[in-house]
């Protein structure tokens, strides 16, 4: 029989992690929260080196995302891709800045093609950015993927603004701990 | 409470369509049963004008998907990434051809920027294409979002072969039935 039915989840340890009314007012507080779930993913060996939040205009965490490729065997589960899909279903829009924004993404690594092409569609307005691709690379075996060569522009011009290098030594620091555990690159 | 699951779904026409034990041998029949349900998809009001089928060495189909975006509330579930997770669910490896090949998506129309990044990660050896991205664009109100310059050419540095426009004017005339209905673009 063909399967007609997919079930994502975080990990339990994510449960409880964030007060929903706790607000993270700088864009540096945003990544470190994302860059911690990136930290805490490897701890738990519930997936690869990353994480990600979704943030509403009132600066509360709207959703959280980590990668889950292999917990879920799905290519799919990236730490972007999770936050997105969970933020759009808490609010019910799959625009999440249609009723009013700005929307921020916090992400502990520059998304890779896949999260980037996600990116386009899910209604943020801003995204913030630790480490760079070229640390993923360097520091990990992961392959970050092609993207069209003026990527931020692209962003841009869709009214997305992007942020790097914030909290990128912290950020770099988990992709290091994670490339010397030689752990796997999915 | 923040959100901690996804659950994705086919729609349930989709349920008993394809008989597991048949065999599509072709370019020309792979995509056309993508067509297939584009049309459908858009006749059941249960998506956009999108098809996908992940199909096994064997010319048996894996997976099928349709875009399931606004039933979903979630951007993220486009007809190629759907027919991915859900092959990946079936076979439990979140690269499909890593037992061997080769692994073929048909899908509808040119991935998108995000169906493309997908595409990278997913694992599969062959990508058969019908309508292009500029058909999708000029027939409907999509945007099809950036890509690399040479796109083609970043599938096959990674051992991924393109074939397009095969049934392109089928996959034309879907989606120039839902453009003059004036379906949304999501």
């Amino acid at each position: 029989m063909l399967y007609q039915q997919i079930h994502l989840t975080l990990p339990a340890w994510t449960h409880d992690l964030v007060d929903p009314a706790a607000t993270y007012t700088s864009d540096e507080e945003k990544v470190a929260l994302a860059i911690d779930l990136s930290r805490r993913n490897v701890d738990a060996n519930s997936g690869g080196p990353f994480g990600a939040v979704v943030f509403g205009p009132d600066h509360r965490v709207i959703a959280l995302g980590v990668n889950r490729v292999m917990p879920h065997t799905c290519s799919l589960a990236h730490a972007e891709t999770m936050a997105y899909m969970l933020a759009q279903q808490r609010l019910q829009q799959f625009r999440l800045n249609e009723l009013g924004g700005p929307v921020t993404l916090a992400t502990s690594a520059q998304p890779c093609c896949q999260c980037y092409g996600a990116t386009m569609w899910a209604g943020i307005d801003r995204l913030l950015i630790g480490a760079r691709a070229e640390d993923v690379m360097a520091l990990t075996a992961f392959d970050e993927g092609p993207l069209p060569a003026d990527w931020v522009g692209e962003l841009n011009k869709r009214g997305i603004e992007v942020v790097r290098d914030v909290q990128r030594d912290a950020a770099c620091a988990v992709l290091k701990t994670y490339g010397e555990l030689g752990g796997p690159n999915y």
